[in-house]
């Protein structure tokens, strides 16, 4: 196992856990005060797929808090398993959420022009957080991966 | 650097390639029959991703077929880091292509139910295949990573 900034347990791991749980929390926030998110399954796909992730980062954002404050070391080779396994899961699931809706938003606002004003705006900021919440899962999920072939 | 089934220079990685490479084909070529993807950006952006993801895997199943032929082993460390990140970027790029055509198509067929007929078929088809071509790549990016990092 190697031990760098960014793996489990640590305060650069922390703060990416942080950020995945917020920026997913946001895209959350953002689509719910839309008034018709529920008749596009894309954008239930979004809010289903960043709900999870909520759950899965702030599980071990809390795992980490622990492990920094009891100066543990997560380097397990089960728990590196599946931590792996989780970050992948999410991370793809995250990508595919974000990007399907990316494509509905840009189908109506770019290509045929009808969404405009507040409701656009708000799905706009939703699937922006979305691809945020994935680049800091997919940076989590590479350090995990790296961790676990390298031990 | 470790040697299995599926790195480059073997048969299984030569199979690999060239499934990612037909079924990007495949996709395209269902996409292109149909009369007017050109009006929407997610197609488009499909077409462009799955032609990198063609080209892409081409060239990797013509240096496969020369490794193997000459009974070459491609685990110079600059080779697969270059592997690496090209399939990484290819994965991506095919994942988001796939996901955001996904959600238009679902949302014309599913929730509006307003395409329907051979043209929707056509556009259907297209996505699948695009998921199976990443599915394949994105086995092919474990297996890269994988050696790189046991390396």
């Amino acid at each position: 196992m190697k031990d760098f900034q960014g793996t489990p347990g640590t305060l650069t791991g922390l703060l990416l856990r942080t950020s995945q749980c917020l920026f997913a929390a946001g895209s959350i926030a953002s689509m719910a005060t839309t008034s018709s998110f529920f008749r596009i399954t894309a954008f239930c796909y979004l809010m289903a797929s960043m709900a999870l992730q909520v759950i899965w980062s702030f599980a071990l954002a809390c795992l980490d808090t622990y492990a920094l404050a009891r100066k543990k070391v997560l380097h397990n080779p089960i728990l590196v398993s599946l931590f792996v396994v989780g970050d992948w899961v999410t991370a793809i699931l995250s990508l595919a959420a974000a990007a399907s809706s990316a494509g509905v938003v840009v189908l109506y606002t770019g290509d045929f022009g009808l969404w405009k004003g507040e409701e656009c705006l708000k799905y706009q900021i939703s699937v922006s957080l979305a691809f945020f919440s994935w680049i800091m899962v997919e940076i989590s999920s590479f350090i995990m991966f790296w961790i676990l072939a390298a031990g």
